[in-house]
């Protein structure tokens, strides 16, 4: 309760996350009579979809990253607190974080998706997930730190594992984490590490269904395909991942593929706070909402973006969980709430406008879905840049990410292969794998 | 012993540490008939003079540091490998790093200097130190998280000690750090933070000597130290830290400072390596060595830069443990040694050439002294950033560096307030501050 509601402000709108819905829906509170706060565990928004090139060194860190604090500066009434909510009380109208609480009148769940390892604990403890900043720099390091190891290391097979990297999941993410190291294997590595047989270096994209990037038409499919297969990465479809303890891959097609790198992109679940009813949380983790964002059954509280789960006409799932529905639902919220504290307006519905779907392998290489226009090749490949870059949040962001990728494309170089994280993921798995077999052998 | 001497090299030069010294000694063999291997615990050189600014906010961790592979990519016989080296076997040729060993026909240490608490105990767990990149993270995530738990906390000393912070040390790191924080403080914390009272927030520069930057003229000092008190600077002289154990900073003078950040700039000492016989380490844990940069009583060994400690004319403590002196010494050394090998060449001794110091403590606000020139002001400021950024390694580096200033210049805003290393500090501190109490509790 370190937030006083002056008397002049209607209402008070905690919004936890401040990702992509968390922040386009605070924005339309900008000099409103409302008080807002929002609440996120980093004090940054994330831009996700250029996760990867953090990952794969292309970009800074800080580049993906905008400070909360700097987008609201100007707005008197937007306030912000670093934290993680552990608990929702719907009936006390209150949210704790730490060891602070925080009532509210209305409510905004936008607390994204979180990895999912299906339950599989060999997954959970082995691979390497890309949902976060620090997770992203810590993939980094774990890739680079592998190519130096192999380095040290005699045995043949082991500097292979060591080389060899292992994609499960052939969504955006997959397929574009793939694509940029089929790049660093062709045009940085071999520049690196004269003393390896990059020829030995292996990127598999594993894959469950029959195609890659299902989300677009077949025959983009079939292109992405051809674009990664020109990188050097090896595709394997129809085969899933049954189970990894950080030396080789085990698929159901009883190939195991050796390697010390598996990253995990086969799949979300919603990231809902603990408090909320059991009835409320569906298929997938998600939270059901009606078509005004409502959590079914709550009063005043509301969920948006990945972690929501909107059920209508062509959508029996839920909407697809993109960056764009999630600002969609940000947008009419806000004017939703705006309406009903400010003018005692009734809410607006929500309609999902499909914005397509997009995704880049490599350099001139992208496939791109908008309505009618089907493309691939280099003018996708413009088009999928121009987007990403006009989406960035910030000046800065824009101009350093826009000369890092002018310059990479003409030297074909990956500056950022700095391994800054401190996290020596070998050792560290290895010490909890070691528990994880202590507590399941058979004694 | 997993790199092979090629028949064609006449021999093996291995140079522990890629900073200031460790590089400009490696350039000298480019494209020579001789194999050299750089050995350094991080993959990346690390442009230390700039840290302070990845530390407040100013600019990305991945500007200040630039692969060490890229340096050499064109260079067939200079090597890297990642490890840290733990002893030396002078007598076998031999050094360990992780789990190998490396044989050398030459060995160069330039493994730099570090943090020196005087063996302190409380300073050693509780006060900040910044000599790496994930130092300099660590404290800028320390810095922003207390001004977020600051605005959780209710009770008013203690929120006062949450936006504190004392900086021992007024040496060129100490007064850029303090000089930064002062513009953090007028500049952007009051955006950022219109709930706190920055009139609150109180920066020390506290320092034993009775002036700033000694190794600067007394007016250059009277004139920095002005510069420090327009930015909201408290300088405190004449006052040496005692202890710290989290909370409040204990001085000789019996004044406390109620702070939660206390940064260690007041001092380092050499960084030798473990084996080397015990009569080569002199004062201040630097290798003493003679005029061709020889430890003293070893043969084929080196030491060059902030570890060595060369006694000559004028300089009866070494040299200053500065970026230009090592890389004299570098370049000097290599050039003996390409001599030596290749040519049977005598070695040539090492006249040290100063090239004055600089500070730098806000905008327009700078200090420089080189040979007669004796300046302060706006010029010196734009000297500085000048060979600040002709000496970044890297192209990349240096746009996106001059792009930061410029926009950091004309909107007085630091855009990386990012806190993205995981480490919680005052949780981390207060842990290890427990074990010491409990260790040292009476009984």
């Amino acid at each position: 309760m370190l937030i006083e509601i002056p008397n002049t402000k209607k209402a008070r709108v905690v919004i936890i996350g401040g990702g992509f819905g968390g922040i386009q829906l605070a924005k339309m509170f900008k000099n409103k009579d409302v008080q807002v706060v929002i609440v996120d565990k980093n004090n940054y928004h994330t831009f996700q979809p250029l996760m990867y090139q953090v990952a794969t060194s292309a970009l800074e860190a800080e580049s993906i990253a905008y400070p909360i604090r700097k987008i609201f500066n100007k707005s008197k009434n937007i306030f912000f607190r670093l934290g993680e909510v552990t608990h929702i009380d719907a009936e006390k109208k209150m949210i704790e974080f730490g060891n602070d609480t925080l009532e509210y009148d209305y409510l905004v769940i936008a607390s994204g998706a979180k990895t999912n390892y299906f339950g599989n604990e060999g997954l959970t403890i082995s691979a390497m997930p890309m949902k976060s900043i620090l997770e992203s720099l810590d993939l980094r390091t774990m890739l680079l730190q592998n190519f130096e190891h192999a380095l040290l290391i005699n045995n043949e097979r082991k500097k292979q594992g060591m080389m060899n990297v292992v994609i499960a999941g052939a969504g955006p993410t997959g397929v574009e984490l793939a694509g940029a190291l089929g790049e660093l294997k062709r045009s940085v590595f071999p520049k690196d590490y004269p003393e390896l047989d990059l020829g030995k270096m292996n990127i598999y994209l594993v894959q469950s269904g029959d195609r890659v990037l299902p989300m677009l038409s077949p025959k983009s499919s079939l292109k992405a395909k051809k674009y990664l297969e020109k990188l050097g990465v090896t595709v394997v479809l129809n085969t899933r991942v049954l189970d990894y303890f950080g030396d080789y891959v085990q698929t159901d097609t009883g190939q195991d593929i050796i390697a010390k790198t598996l990253i995990w992109t086969a799949g979300v679940t919603g990231n809902p706070i603990k408090g909320m009813p059991k009835e409320t949380i569906g298929r997938g983790d998600r939270i059901q909402v009606d078509e005004f964002n409502q959590v079914k059954g709550l009063q005043d509280v509301f969920a948006i973006g990945d972690v929501a789960c909107m059920v209508q006409k062509d959508w029996p799932n839920g909407h697809p969980q993109v960056a764009p529905g999630a600002m969609q639902q940000g947008k009419l919220l806000g004017k939703n709430l705006v309406g009903k504290i400010c003018y005692n307006k009734p809410y607006k519905p929500f309609k999902y406008k499909d914005k397509g779907a997009m995704a880049t392998v490599g350099k001139n290489k992208a496939l791109v879905e908008m309505g009618r226009l089907k493309i691939g090749g280099a003018v996708a490949w413009f088009i999928w840049m121009v987007i990403h870059l006009l989406s960035l949040v910030g000046f800065r962001n824009k101009v350093v990410t826009m000369f890092n990728w002018v310059k990479n494309y003409f030297n074909s170089d990956r500056g950022m292969r700095l391994i800054i994280t401190q996290f020596d993921l070998q050792e560290e798995k290895r010490k909890r794998r070691k528990e994880f077999e202590a507590k399941h052998t058979v004694k």
